[in-house]
């Protein structure tokens, strides 16, 4: 059993799966809350996820005593308590490097505004582009205004949508602006210093998942 | 101890985070075969990726006796392996529904062409869009032909690159044109029939892990 003394979860290390899973709890939660639920037990969230109801109350229990026994969580105070966890109790102010197809796309994607994360500026080296704005309002700068721009709009955390040959400098340069936490889209590995945080999205780990399951299934039938 | 007899495997439930990994390891090993190397451990492998040699193990358990106990795994014959398990080993076709700003994107992604997936054709309701053809030669279609064109390409697998409030139609078109896996890129929850596999791709999910770590970053600075 994990520990229970909430004031500890600085010091474990709560595997990368399992803070995946916090932001699937998280959204049933609000989804559960606009049905007019206030209580849920975790056999109940196990029926609405991928999850079994005992992954489900060892993943919380990394977090201290959050549910009461037979009675379940409270839906209001547990999604409170897994957005603090996720950070997301508060805006997370994000830079765009690269205004192609898919960074205009990002631009305009509603599901980071839904938890929280706002695109405050975005950045690009074609000239063309740089100046330009947003619908939204988010303004186009020149790569050589990343520092003050971060600086000035309290960025925490850039998404690169650059190509793959561009990808490595793009990191260097929001590493150098003081940027922390990075969610690269290009399909290369990149090297981050150890203080900062790369996720790549691999799109086609997704497709691979799909694969499986057809292949499965052409098997059974 | 999974069992370790191979033909069972359709028998069995693979966790998801389990085949999510095999595509992980599958790359690691193309990298090693490129770098020269014959046969890999679990201990090396665990040095380059976030996951313990324990559990690499106990996820390739699942498929049967891979690996030589002392002398780890031949890479080429693993890698051969994960791609049948993953069914990556042939080419999956695949139809893009959208070609917005992120469908764009997603044409002209390698992420997708490096693990065997090609996109085949293309659909918008926009009929300023139809008739016209990417860099890559994919030919974008009116949602009226999407059956033919289906049937036509074999195509197995669809991309949702469509607003939220196209989502579901979309999802109605391709399922009864006859395709059974879909990665959906609108940040909305979809009812697929029971046949149909969703993977629903939300990029919050991955932000709000860079979220978590730069919380306790900050906690612990």
């Amino acid at each position: 059993m994990p520990p229970v003394d909430k004031t500890r979860d600085r010091d474990k290390r709560v595997p990368d799966v399992t803070v995946a899973r916090l932001s699937v709890y998280a959204r049933l939660l609000a989804t559960l809350q606009s049905e007019g639920w206030e209580t849920v037990s975790s056999a109940m969230m196990a029926d609405r996820t991928p999850y079994a109801a005992a992954q489900i109350r060892r993943d919380l229990a990394w977090f201290g005593q959050l549910g009461t026994r037979g009675k379940g969580y409270d839906i209001r105070g547990l999604r409170e308590t897994l957005d603090g966890i996720l950070g997301v109790d508060a805006v997370r102010r994000v830079a765009l490097v690269g205004v192609g197809n898919l960074g205009s796309a990002l631009l305009g994607y509603t599901g980071f505004r839904t938890r929280n994360f706002r695109i405050v500026a975005a950045f690009d080296t074609d000239m063309r582009k740089v100046g330009r704005t947003s619908p939204d309002g988010v303004r186009v700068h020149s790569m050589g205004e990343l520092p003050a721009v971060v600086a000035e709009e309290r960025v925490e955390i850039a998404i690169l949508a650059v190509p793959v040959p561009a990808a490595q400098s793009a990191l260097d340069a929001v590493v150098d602006a003081g940027i922390r936490g990075v969610l690269n889209f290009a399909p290369t590995h990149l090297q981050p210093p150890p203080e900062v945080r790369v996720s790549t999205v691999d799109l086609a780990i997704e497709m691979e998942g799909l694969s499986y399951y057809l292949g499965r299934n052409a098997q059974q039938g």
